[in-house]
């Protein structure tokens, strides 16, 4: 099943793909859908077909966006690092994600980087999850690009400011249930920047899979309905390159994950 | 002027302080009340007095906890880091906050330290903020204790585990709003463990102050009424002392600010 915010005629509502297309969900966006109805629902409460329906950030509220670093192997190798014990963790907002068709506006002079991701979405309440409950509390996975801004991220020993500039992060296009897709056997997860691969990593080498990832972080705090997690980016990102190579002005960065979609942001610097 | 969220009979409240108690506020927190009003309202709208009121969690919903690492001079020192360019911050959630006579209840065997810091709340939205404008969009000054994890805080090099544990966070009692208290000028922030001062610091030291650290985050993220901003912790941490020491369970420790007021915590640890 795929899942959606979709942008529509009558303003932004949650959606469930048909063979004919979009059809609404009791709810203005998945956010609000998750919060008061499970995945399983979604084929039971489908409603009227919604013609010229077009993706938006499928969870525009998200209390909880979390993040996983160093998780693909050849990534960690990438940035001088060893294979981790425990998976390094950091934290982004809602207002740090963005749609998947976005222009992402920065101030003239970061060092912007990409980092396409396969991003888990919560769709019960968990804490203190096994493995087994976290992942049967798995509503979908998508895809995001964790943008970072590479030169405030190494500006203290901590990323967060790096990674949480408002509005950088793409999210979407749509939400894919688990019975669709298979992260541990394995998707294919990309980056290109204006055409070019920069990036392919196969979910089937994390180090931690996303099960592993939400049942850690439920260790501290409560995961619930719509939260995120991303659990991380594969080898190839620019500031790896020799030398470190950031976004430009028009640069137009694709983040794909098979079986899922892809989602597209132009850089936009303003002085 | 002095703000809070109390507990009265018919359920939390915010609240304001008059010669003769607690006032009502016309909202059910603090965090709702500075998402409608500001401060300045806040003697115009107190209504029937709250006898028997007592200060709960005085901001229950923020939107963004962020924290600044290392902004003391004799705790950096005490740390083994050089004084920094840029304030070093990390993200807590709502979630992790507790009021300010808590129990924090947490698994046997963690390492379990303590940080008092002056807090600031944040009264109006602000972006891209300079000193100024940041500086008057603070609503007022509360007291936190930054209770970390150190083994978790330590396992990677992202602070974000040790720091999110749910319910782990003291805030409170009181927001006194910029008129009635000048951590420029400085106030005294102090933390006991079973009555034995381990921290005391001033807030003039800090090497950002509050209008510095809001403006700074401003840069990379919207603030918004009710936001909280943690300036980070003098020296005296348990992971400083020779040995380590850390909190045992059924400690009782305390964090003061000079001119607010002092919170309590007593740690339980369950198997």
């Amino acid at each position: 099943m795929r899942l959606a915010t979709v942008r529509t005629d009558s303003g932004p509502r949650a959606a469930v793909w048909r063979e004919d297309g979009w059809h609404a969900l009791p709810a203005p966006d998945l956010s609000a859908y998750l919060a008061a109805h499970t995945t399983a629902e979604a084929d039971g409460l489908a409603g009227d077909a919604l013609p010229g329906a077009v993706p938006l950030l499928p969870l525009p509220a998200p209390g909880k966006v979390i993040c996983c670093g160093l998780n693909y192997a050849d990534h960690i190798t990438e940035m001088g690092r060893e294979l981790p014990s425990h998976p390094t963790l950091f934290a982004k907002y809602a207002d740090t994600l963005v749609g998947p068709d976005a222009e992402i506006r920065l101030p003239d002079g970061l060092d912007v980087d990409w980092e396409a991701e396969l991003a888990v979405v919560v769709g019960t309440d968990i804490r203190n999850a096994g493995r087994e409950q976290a992942g049967a509390a798995i509503a979908g996975y998508t895809v995001a690009n964790d943008i970072s801004i590479r030169d405030w991220q190494n500006r203290t020993l901590q990323w967060f400011q790096g990674k949480a500039w408002d509005a950088s992060t793409p999210l979407g296009p749509v939400v894919v249930t688990p019975d669709e897709i298979d992260p541990v056997a394995g998707v294919e997860v990309t980056c290109r920047v204006n055409g070019v691969e920069r990036q392919r990593g196969n979910t089937k080498t994390l180090v931690f899979d996303s099960a592993a990832l939400l049942a850690y972080v439920s260790t501290f705090t409560v995961l619930r309905p719509g939260d995120v997690v991303l659990t991380g980016t594969p080898g190839g990102v620019g500031m790896g390159m020799t030398p470190p190579t950031y976004l430009a002005d028009g640069d137009l960065v694709e983040a794909e994950v098979t079986g899922i979609g892809s989602i597209a942001a132009t850089i936009r610097f303003s002085r």
